[in-house]
């Protein structure tokens, strides 16, 4: 028996071809560089158009040298007033911040300001899309978590409870992101499927 | 004949109260603090969630002094990849830039750059509410010209025809926002018209 084009069938080929397993394994590429490289992904086939926003800075002292670019000298970190992503999907308003652990069973919640929260807040008041992306560094396991849930352990916390989501809480409660190549981490996949838009 | 609180009726009284005419001029705020200002406010009444990008910065050299914060010795200005404002009015995403001329009678296109007019088309493609705020700031005219006029107006330009949008254009084609006072450049009532929200 042939194949239409004459190659001959051989039922045991497939398994005989060595699967090379890919490995999407990070290598060291952080939480941010592998966002970045998602939503320029997003960004170059249509699917959405979302940046990180820019580390702010408080200039204190420029100079301007004579044919030449300005040159900061003296500047101060800020802390931002919202998260650090944002941008459009479909229409929708994206938001949404990302924080990556060396702890293996569960995430602390000092990762958080409490203006980051407020933020959330507001953002959700008007109906935008807002989660976090917590990446455990050790095992490269990534959730969304949506904002809403995160409120529920935040509000526990500053009532006394405790100061972390174990990662059975998120297992649980949050939605695993499988590190992918292109995009690396599909959160927008996510984010059709709990708004319906797929 | 008297009033239900038995003050006498008089129908000259209205005209005869001196009118304080209100002066909304701007005493020199720049277009950024005026829409800070509307930001701040629109933020702290709970209509919409929209802020200012930090000025992107390329950070070259920082000191850490012991006990002290970190200090930026050598960073450069980079160009913006998107517009200056973005955020959230009741779900939807929005995004402006905001821009200023000293010019009388048109706005010189030179005030854009090719990458924001990309990253703006990028935005409308993604059903994103997207527009300028230009303010002529010898008259302290403000008008609200959404993208996709600008596109046209870009778009002449690149053909060979007018580099600037005259203002009997502006007039015509884009949205005369009043100066007021809180807050001080209402555009989301402009949004509210043009999108139905009202």
């Amino acid at each position: 028996m042939n194949y239409p084009n004459g190659k001959k069938y051989n039922p045991t080929a497939s398994i005989k071809t060595p699967v090379k397993k890919i490995n999407y394994s990070n290598r060291g590429m952080t939480l941010e560089e592998d966002i970045n490289a998602t939503n320029q992904y997003y960004l170059e086939c249509g699917k959405a158009v979302i940046h990180k926003k820019p580390t702010p800075v408080q200039i204190v002292q420029v100079d301007y040298p004579k044919r030449s670019a300005a040159v900061i000298k003296e500047a101060y970190f800020k802390q931002a007033s919202t998260t650090d992503y944002n941008g459009v999907y479909r229409g929708k308003y994206i938001d949404f911040e990302a924080k990556e652990t060396k702890s293996l069973q569960s995430f602390p919640l000092s990762n958080f300001h409490e203006h980051q929260i407020k933020h959330m807040h507001l953002v959700a008041e008007q109906k935008g899309i807002c989660f976090v992306l917590i990446r455990f560094s050790s095992t490269d396991e990534i959730f969304l978590l949506q904002a809403e849930q995160l409120f529920i352990f935040w509000d526990r916390m500053k009532n006394g409870g405790r100061k972390s989501i174990t990662k059975k809480e998120l297992l649980a409660c949050s939605h695993t992101i499988i590190l992918g190549f292109q995009p690396r981490i599909d959160y927008i996949k996510v984010i059709d499927r709990l708004y319906h838009f797929d």
